[in-house]
């Protein structure tokens, strides 16, 4: 590594009151330094923009504590080691972890994890094979249950976590009802993924097109959206349901309080439930979802699909694009 | 029976908007007749008022058809079989049932069920081993499933569910907060009925009050109110936290839309999950619960508290008391 070797890193610089804006990011640069005992130091290659950054940002209480003011921006990442003092790494390896946002990063080796760039291109290590299909595996498998013949519908569906449930409840039996913005993303769920049908937010009332398309109810409902599109579902719930609460994007940049479920008491007349899920609990059975996916990812079972935007100097654009839906695919970063 | 004898009743009159006007009710009368071949004619003893009764109220699909304009108003009652053309009831049996709002009840014997004046008064057949008693002790021990050292919070903890509740989770070795209104309950909670502490959500700021009470977070809640309070202990969650949703009087008069919880991305954040109940599920168990419950109220392990109120006429008065707070204990009608 020459003296030479600059970091180019985001750091928080405000806490964001609603939408992002670029005065809440500082761009900052320092040389790389050699590594210190027992650490590596990782070239990012790939960085992994996901919606529950926005909740990072924030002074709030949660399952992860906040980015502090100043320090670089948390986010997974796929890197290359480029310098070793730590025996279970050698240079060259890749590796996936929460690199931050920048083009180089140290680590003690905790957290991080191997990947294999020839069983499958480093991006869908952020994907379909990393945290987002891990937490759409084990929250439709484990939290919402789903039987041969049930219907299972699920919000935000192009996206990286959606669109693992839905292909994944293809693949165990369910009639799937994919919700979209936009006809693009609806077509792509039926022509690409095989859902039964898409409904497309953004022109179709959602509680009449959920009427046409579940006339048996829903008995599974994987929501990443919250706000109206949860209410809306609320309305359809087959007797028994399963509501899996991964998220709530459309309530991230509130600055009021976020939109409780109007409908809620739903749940009562349907004996319903509604969990959270949290995908670091299943964290130990990883390999084993991500032995899983990958099999049926070579069978032709599983799409997946990156959206990679180029440059580490397109990260305030790329997160903004999370928020507007402008992604198609699991939005990615290639930073080197 | 003579020709004399009337049949004073209450009728649903109109469908109220928000609290219930006296003009949503008719008092209306006609003379008793003979049962027809199979029927039973019932003198109501006692009437239970619920609050579930101002749902049966409103046009609105749920887990019963609505009350009908014109037809004499739904509730659940306690009376004794003066006339009977139906084999397996005679005159004297004591029964219980959907008798309505009424002096005088017909039945072909469909959802009727004796009960024993010796085992307990006639009036505990309406709270703790009738429908409230029963809601409380399947949906805390099938939905809550408290563990000993639990931390259990039952909101509107004074009532005939609620007080079940929490008896019910001390005796399975939980520690138990109630959330009531004015001190008088309060006090009521922690002396008669041994509850660990009681919030009075009229004077208290029970988000507050719940950081004092459950250091360790809430395993299980038992919710009767819902509004503030659901959002209020949303807040304060244990990991894996069990809700259950029994109702949510605070909401039941509202003309605007039900207040959903704000809270709810809590259920992530917590791994917690959020069930609706309907006791109507548990009725092949009913003779189970009864049992083990009338044998808790024999040895005191179980305080049962009905708060009577006299006379048919009394009705409109005594269902506002429901959602006014006024009662202590279960609120029951006695008619004759």
């Amino acid at each position: 590594m020459s003296n030479a070797t600059i970091n180019h890193q985001f750091k928080l610089a405000a806490r964001p009151k609603g939408t992002v804006k670029d005065s809440d990011w500082s761009r900052t640069e320092e040389p790389v330094r050699a590594p210190n005992e027992g650490e590596v130091v990782i070239q990012v290659l790939y960085l992994s923009l996901d919606p529950a950054m926005r909740g990072w940002m924030n002074d709030a209480k949660s399952y992860i504590p906040p980015v502090g003011i100043g320090e670089v921006m948390r986010a997974l990442a796929v890197g290359r080691v480029t310098a070793s003092k730590n025996p279970k790494f050698a240079v060259g390896d890749h590796v996936t972890g929460l690199l931050g946002v920048q083009e180089y990063a140290y680590s003690d080796g905790k957290g991080l994890t191997k990947v294999d760039p020839k069983l499958a291109p480093l991006p869908v290590y952020l994907s379909t094979l990393g945290m987002p299909g891990m937490t759409g595996y084990f929250g439709l498998l484990e939290v919402g249950q789903p039987k041969a013949g049930d219907t299972v519908v699920v919000s935000g569906a192009a996206g990286a976590v959606g669109s693992v449930v839905g292909q994944v409840a293809k693949i165990k039996g369910a009639r799937v009802i994919g919700i979209a913005g936009g006809a693009d993303k609806c077509r792509y769920l039926i022509e690409e993924l095989g859902f039964d049908a898409a409904i497309d937010y953004k022109t179709e009332n959602v509680a009449e097109a959920l009427k046409t398309h579940c006339p048996d109810g829903v008995n599974v409902f994987f929501d990443n959206v919250g706000g109206d599109i949860l209410d809306a579902v609320l309305t359809r719930l087959a007797r028994g349901a399963r509501i899996v609460i991964c998220g709530a994007i459309s309530q991230y940049n509130n600055t009021t309080p976020v939109k409780g479920p109007a409908n809620y008491l739903s749940l009562l007349v349907n004996r319903a439930t509604m969990t959270g899920i949290v995908v670091s609990d299943y964290y130990d059975r990883a390999s084993e979802a991500a032995m899983v996916m990958a099999g049926w990812i070579q069978s032709g079972k599983l799409k997946t699909r990156e959206d990679i935007v180029e440059g580490l100097d397109a990260f305030p654009r790329a997160f903004d694009m999370l928020f507007s839906g402008a992604n198609n695919g699991k939005l990615v970063l290639k930073v080197a």
